[in-house]
């Protein structure tokens, strides 16, 4: 049976390139990057040209820092967790904003927080789906957040909120930015520069670097955040041993995903974009946010009257692989908060089905796809309760 | 050039069933574990496999959590912040005690909870360099801890405090028990139902499994610690897409260990005694802590008038890997918390190297090693000012 992964935003396949990268690092250069010897140090040039990747890969300068550690779920936690814990030690509050579609690793930490005193604002979506720059001063006084924490591109939609607008206000407030933008690496460009954010979360598997590291951008002058408190690795802001196997892959993965932007805004889109217009010749089917608000590989749909989860069933049994819902919090059956911040009301949150694509994604898988999906889609009617 | 690599208490080589094990989790089954299509499901057989080899490596019940996460830092941090955080919740008080000797990973955790006002206990060592019940009731009144954290071994010396002891005396004060258990998994028997722990951390690679994964055990009915916001990975306890190819690594690598516990304890502790023999052979030579209270790998010993750095770089031309202070610190140049914590002196602090030794050490090596040693000391002390 032909096995199509159209999950990219859970996962990805970590580039071939990448595995080979990292395959010396188990049993002949497997010394401790923290120690003296030759086993030590040998490791030490291709990590720097690892980070220096890392660097380059989302506009970062010399003098600021990647702080490289085991997930975005940490890079969030520890800027979120950071900033509190700084605060708690003066004595002072900390008001945190965040939107009503992040991912969990900040929507739940931010709960948490709440439940330790923390004032917590959670800003709403537009009709678009989108967190602006109005939303932002319309919910939050000046002078009164802290950190402003909003997510690049969104897991479900693919929808891409104005950053970097949305950097300027929480600025122009007196707060610092984050951006949880581990959906927007590799995908579109990411220029932390340009952006002017204090701190940006990025995953490496979300862009065919292996899953269990990550990294966090923190802009020089920006109070440092820890989270991991032990040996002087990462310039003891980070301690615990480096994945050096990991941390190298990632280099890599950061620079072929960015060397692949145009590809992935041409082909990746095309291909996408081909998926789409498929679907929308499909009677009663609905596409969730503008097209051109979207990242070039995400398409989240529904078809009237056939149950997500039923849907997905049916792709899986024929070797397709797409999501409903955030596979973080796939075992959680609630209806998830991106589409319930998007009043999109019940029936569309349930049928919503996401497709997302990859470089890796070829045209024939695309062709099969279409097919698959227009005989599941008219199967499931034919049996469906609500539909008629 | 010969290479011998006799610092694995730092790190180790990965095992190569242990990389073997993992390569298919990366271009072929590369799914996201929380993923309901196959991609995701297909892993969980053997991420399945991979936690049953963790429960019974440690001796840990069904009952029992063990979570999976990044490193054994993260394990002590979780535990420490855990239960911090949890008083604070409550508004009560918290009261940590520790020993002098803890890793970085305790000692820095614990110096930054005293500055967000936590109370924190450091327990002195013997004159073994051991942590004793009697130390603990003589400096800890009954009722008054919260938690005792105490490592099982020592990662300088090897030597292997009486936990089981320790870990009676602290539940009879009122307090958990917690240990670090990092140097003493694939050493010597660990079992946490003898030992009746609250909570134990683990790390793969120091058992012959990758850098960037470790272990949390958390005994049925104690205090739950959290540290990871966000998603519902291991059961809602350490958020974060699992490291699908490290988690299975580390289960096979823990078999691996478990297995060949009888050749650590005989074969290895014949090397590691030939080795030390021969040492004790030079003249002027100290080892330090008594063989039957140390890991069967370990050798801590100082060479009169020989500076440990340049005795280790000497080793390093010659191709010999080995350690003064702990390679999680070695960027810190301070004289290692646990020399100063035996009282050794300055001249034994700053002459003492560490030999630690693996499954995978060779009889050939010992005999290159003791003959490489001879020749260093007799060229450094030729030319040491401080021997005569």
């Amino acid at each position: 049976m032909e096995r199509v992964y159209l999950d990219n935003n859970a996962t990805t396949m970590v580039d071939p390139k990448v595995k080979q990268a990292m395959d010396p690092y188990y049993m002949q250069q497997y010394g401790n990057p923290n120690s003296l010897h030759s086993f030590g140090t040998e490791v030490h040039p291709e990590m720097s040209i690892a980070l220096d990747r890392l660097y380059e890969g989302i506009g970062a300068a010399d003098e600021d820092d990647i702080i490289i550690n085991a997930c975005a779920t940490e890079g969030n936690n520890t800027v979120l967790q950071g900033i509190w814990s700084g605060k708690l030690k003066e004595n002072r509050p900390f008001h945190l904003v965040i939107s009503q579609i992040e991912h969990p690793s900040i929507a739940h930490t931010a709960d948490w927080l709440e439940s330790m005193g923390v004032r917590v604002t959670r800003l709403p979506v537009d009709e678009q789906g989108l967190v602006t720059p109005e939303i932002l001063k319309e919910h939050v006084s000046r002078g009164s957040a802290d950190l402003v924490s909003i997510m690049w591109a969104n897991n479900e939609t693919g929808l891409i909120n104005p950053v970097q607008d949305l950097c300027r206000t929480a600025h122009d407030m007196g707060a610092l930015f984050h951006t949880d933008a581990v959906q927007a690496v590799g995908k579109i460009p990411v220029n932390v520069g340009e952006l002017g954010c204090d701190y940006l979360t990025f995953s490496a598997h979300k862009f065919h670097g292996p899953k269990g590291v990550g990294g966090l951008f923190v802009k020089r002058g920006a109070p440092p955040v820890s989270l991991l408190y032990g040996g002087e690795q990462m310039g003891g802001k980070r301690a615990g041993t480096v994945n050096v196997a990991y941390m190298i892959g990632m280099g890599l993965a950061m620079k072929l995903a960015t060397d692949a932007l145009d590809y992935e805004n041409t082909k990746v889109r095309e291909l996408r974009d081909r998926l789409e217009d498929a679907l929308k010749r499909i009677p009663d089917t609905v596409i969730l946010g503008r097209r051109e608000n979207r990242t070039p590989n995400t398409i989240l749909v529904s078809f009237k009257g056939i149950e997500g989860e039923a849907f997905l069933w049916d792709l899986n049994t024929n070797g397709i692989a797409a999501s409903t819902g955030s596979a973080c919090s796939s075992e959680d059956l609630e209806a998830d908060a991106t589409l319930r911040a998007m009043k999109l009301g019940a029936d569309l949150a349930h049928t919503a089905v996401r497709f997302s694509l990859s470089r890796f994604t070829t045209d024939e898988e695309i062709d099969y796809t279409i097919e698959t999906i227009r005989k599941v889609v008219q199967r499931l009617r034919s049996i469906s309760s609500t539909y008629s």
